[in-house]
């Protein structure tokens, strides 16, 4: 049986952790998710500072312990000082899918120039994708919207949950048969 | 004198390397070769199962044995578990291409947007071009041709044997001069 | 106070290191770099072969002791066996902006296939930026003119100098507010 479907939200960041800043990030991408997905969720949900051992510490809970299929970080991808987000990622996946990072730059550069100067990446650990998206609410969507298309097909691969989408919003693409290897 | 050519094709997945599944992948890159090559070449062939030992070391022996200018893998790069051909192809490689991945990504993100899940590298070993290709044939020729142009000049640079293409079919590009360093 | 603007060009190149050919890559740089900007900057300048050690120890002194802001490289960013100016800057660097190679590649694949042979790569250490550039001169321009938009906010983000350019031939991009995180 395929398992129920669990997304994690992580919001890096040393403001919102210290309630500084409200928590914004972090809302928008669970509510794209509700307006994309027709599969029902849990979500997992951590605002943390941008620290290496908090960040991958949550990222493996998230992963090892909540068993989520998908979990999405947002900010501390830029190349000021304290952004560790990738580096993060990184250090806790399996496999590193690069064609993510460059798909997010690819879409935002069609707003602005500095895309450039993301460093997303996305990976596997166990069962659950990995995606880092950057803290801005715009962007989110705008990066969000890139690549998740190819989403739901790679979770089939990883063995997480099944997810649908809503079409008439955001078309999912599963190919028809797997790759023969 | 520079060497003659010969080319390694590497299918690399678990049921062809059993008799499962018949070895496509390999049969459709020598096709494409002979299609695209007029210089004469010989074919270093293997079918290997996803096990980093058994890719790395028939790259590392195509490459330092039997001096293959050119090896393609075939299969192993998406993100499920048994898929490790990039992290094989890195491991035996002195210097990596990542503009290689990034344009088979962009090339078949024309077709699918489950694209950016492809993990294909490509790097150097020694006197030979390292480059993986995805496992399902229509894919493969959609990949090789986004990235064969630019081939021949890279084996020159490595010191590999001199290819020339059928221009008919597939247009190789040599600068006219090379860099100043 | 901001520091002072100090930008580093190291053209990496064994054959001008040795006066074998004269030092166009690095002249071409500075001269970009003053049609671009119209704040003052004072400039390091240095000629190396392309040996590991020497390309390292450079660029840890334009970054450490000589506080450049913009440190740029020029050549040894091909796939020949003397080419490792991306791997010399990796292992100098704190973090890496894998979007600044995209973008090159991006560039120059209008030009030239074999623009994915390039391998250069962008990265932070410190308050310096380093950037990768290939070694002729029409190619340095369409890759530097392809990512300079981005650099000044960049700069900003790390603490360097505040770089501003003639925007008649170079606009550079600062998004109105910072990143949430």
């Amino acid at each position: 049986m395929k398992p129920n479907a669990k997304i994690g939200v992580i919001n890096v960041s040393d403001r919102a952790s210290q309630g500084i800043y409200e928590d914004i990030p972090g809302k928008v991408c669970v509510a794209l998710l509700e307006e994309w997905l027709v599969t029902p969720f849990t979500v997992e949900y951590a605002v943390v500072p941008d620290e290496a051992d908090q960040i991958q510490s949550t990222l493996v809970r998230f992963s090892d312990e909540e068993n989520c299929s998908l979990i999405v970080t947002t900010g501390g991808t830029g190349p000021a000082e304290r952004d560790i987000t990738p580096e993060a990622t990184e250090a806790v996946c399996h496999k590193m899918l690069p064609g993510f990072g460059e798909a997010m730059r690819n879409a935002s550069l069609k707003f602005v120039p500095t895309a450039i100067l993301s460093r997303q990446t996305a990976g596997i650990r166990g069962s659950s994708l990995i995606v880092n998206l950057p803290g801005k609410p715009k962007a989110i969507r705008e990066n969000l919207e890139a690549v998740f298309p190819a989403i739901p097909y790679c979770v089939d691969l990883i063995g997480g949950a099944y997810l649908e989408t809503n079409e008439a919003v955001m078309k999912a693409f599963r190919p028809k048969q797997k790759p023969s290897s």
